[in-house]
């Protein structure tokens, strides 16, 4: 096992923390700010608490897991015998400089620095570092302890030793890592989450649709077979022939709507008083934090739940 | 309880069967081809038997079942009490003006007449007819009896209580209505599908990420979150102050990247040829339709996983 250590702890630091410790590493964390540090080992305890409950800490127990987790007051205490550095700063271009340059500084040759950016390019804070052929971008969903999928993107100059090396040790960890072969905006993810969001914008604006009628259409319906297959594998199970034969059969469909997606919706604008008129609705904005309670609860019995089903009947 | 009509015994009409038999009506099927009903009974019976055992049979036997699906030869007959009817026959637009013409003038006037199509807008196939006004699209994905979403879909001329009798009649079957406010190409589901889609075969012929990648990032990323709240609530939930709040934030990630998404790719193209190969070697084409098993399988301890969850913590 090895030393992981996490700069920052925010919520994505925190997170990482317990995902990392579960895996066996001794875990060092740091902060800037001391104060967010405080109740960083209350919250990890009490996420573990939860992870125990569902089986998933792997069979460890809480404490084993805690005690492999240490908030540590210096970062070059918590870079001194780290394999892996996690990076977790505000998405601001200035700050992953400067935190770059200090870790590159600090952190033994052989580190492998990752930042957890969702919106920011590798090679835009990372060109003026004598190591930066070690760093890269590993972008988690939240929570990553519960949402295997991790991006990792790497900089035009980042080594291949290096994406390899991160590769084994987020699957190591029980990711799912993602491997671009090149940097590009928005990554895998946004890209994909954003296309699909810009179609149900633009079905609400339009008035076709309602936002729960979008949420339906995806929640009870779509999202189901994605959940355990992608959307590739899905059409290629969706005809006699694979997925070849399904594009044949279908892409006439397809073709008579995309040129009605050309036209961009403002989220922001119009079409944002009914989405949020409508949310408010079904969601009191003052419930909005019991409603997060209750995600992450549904998120860890999916969790569970595919765990099982990999074992019962295979990935 | 009512009794259903399933006109067309294909998987879809099957599927449907089985859905209306379980929630306690009588289902009558006809086909044009009498060879086509003929392995249908068998069929249902080993469905039902693979739901008793996930208990997803409202604890019902697999016999009580079965003993209210009747397969009839004349389709006046599987008309004669129908209080709604399911149209199943081929996605061709004369097939469909005509089987809505014969069910038009054998179905008592109060019958709502709904088709399965995915492809085919309600006003194309029922604008000559007199009982117009009771005719619209009910669209499942496949197999209705475990995915609870299907989007209705009127036709301009669609009656207002033919839509709400639709959707009472599917709530109280188990479904997930998505009604939809008028016909659009496509529908909801399949543009949503086919927002993803699109921007999912861009990342692969321009060589970005692979087609294990993105359904990497989809099956064990995005779709999990998706699988019980769907697009909106899950931004909704994404940000301190709800969907607006999330829009402010991120909206400016997105905006990068839609100017890039404005160039279509050919599915069929030269980009088939990685996606095939890829696939290919993943998944074996002779092993197709033993993995179609394993997906059934799969949703079907996802649907029970679902249920429960439902149960226990709310939707």
């Amino acid at each position: 096992m090895a030393t992981v250590a996490i700069v920052g702890s925010g919520f994505i630091g925190r997170a990482w923390a317990i995902s990392f410790a579960r895996a066996g590493h001794d875990v060092r964390m740091w902060d800037q700010s001391p104060t967010a540090t405080g109740g960083a080992r209350d919250y990890i305890a009490g996420v573990l608490g939860d992870l125990a409950a569902n089986d998933l800490l792997r069979g460890q127990s809480v404490a084993t897991v805690l005690g492999r987790i240490a908030v540590v007051s210096e970062l070059a205490e918590a870079l001194a015998d780290a394999a892996h550095v996690q990076e977790n700063t505000p998405e601001n271009l200035d700050v992953k400089r400067e935190v770059f340059s200090l870790i590159d500084k600090l952190a033994r040759p052989q580190t492998v620095i990752a930042s957890s950016t969702s919106a920011l390019l590798p090679s835009k804070f990372t060109d003026h570092l004598q190591g930066r052929h070690r760093c890269l971008v590993v972008h988690p969903i939240n929570p990553p302890y519960l949402i295997p999928a991790a991006e990792v993107v790497p900089a035009p100059w980042t080594s291949a030793e290096t994406l390899e090396r991160t590769r084994a040790f987020l699957v190591d960890a029980g990711h799912a890592p993602l491997v671009m072969k090149r940097e590009l905006d928005g990554f895998v993810m946004n890209r994909l989450q954003g296309a699909l969001l810009e179609e149900a914008f633009r079905l609400v604006a339009d008035g076709y649709a309602s936002v729960e009628d979008v949420d339906i259409g995806i929640r009870d319906g779509l999202a189901l077979r994605w959940s355990f297959m992608g959307p590739f594998e899905t059409i290629d199970l969706n005809a006699p022939g694979g997925v070849r034969d399904y594009v044949e059969r279908y892409q006439g469909i397809y073709s008579n709507i995309f040129p009605q997606m050309l036209r961009r919706v403002d989220w922001g604008g119009e079409v944002m008083e009914t989405v949020e008129a409508e949310r408010s609705k079904r969601l009191p904005r003052k419930d909005l934090g019991d409603r997060q309670v209750w995600r992450d609860r549904r998120l860890m019995a999916l969790a569970a739940h595919k765990k099982k089903s990999d074992q019962e009947f295979g990935q």
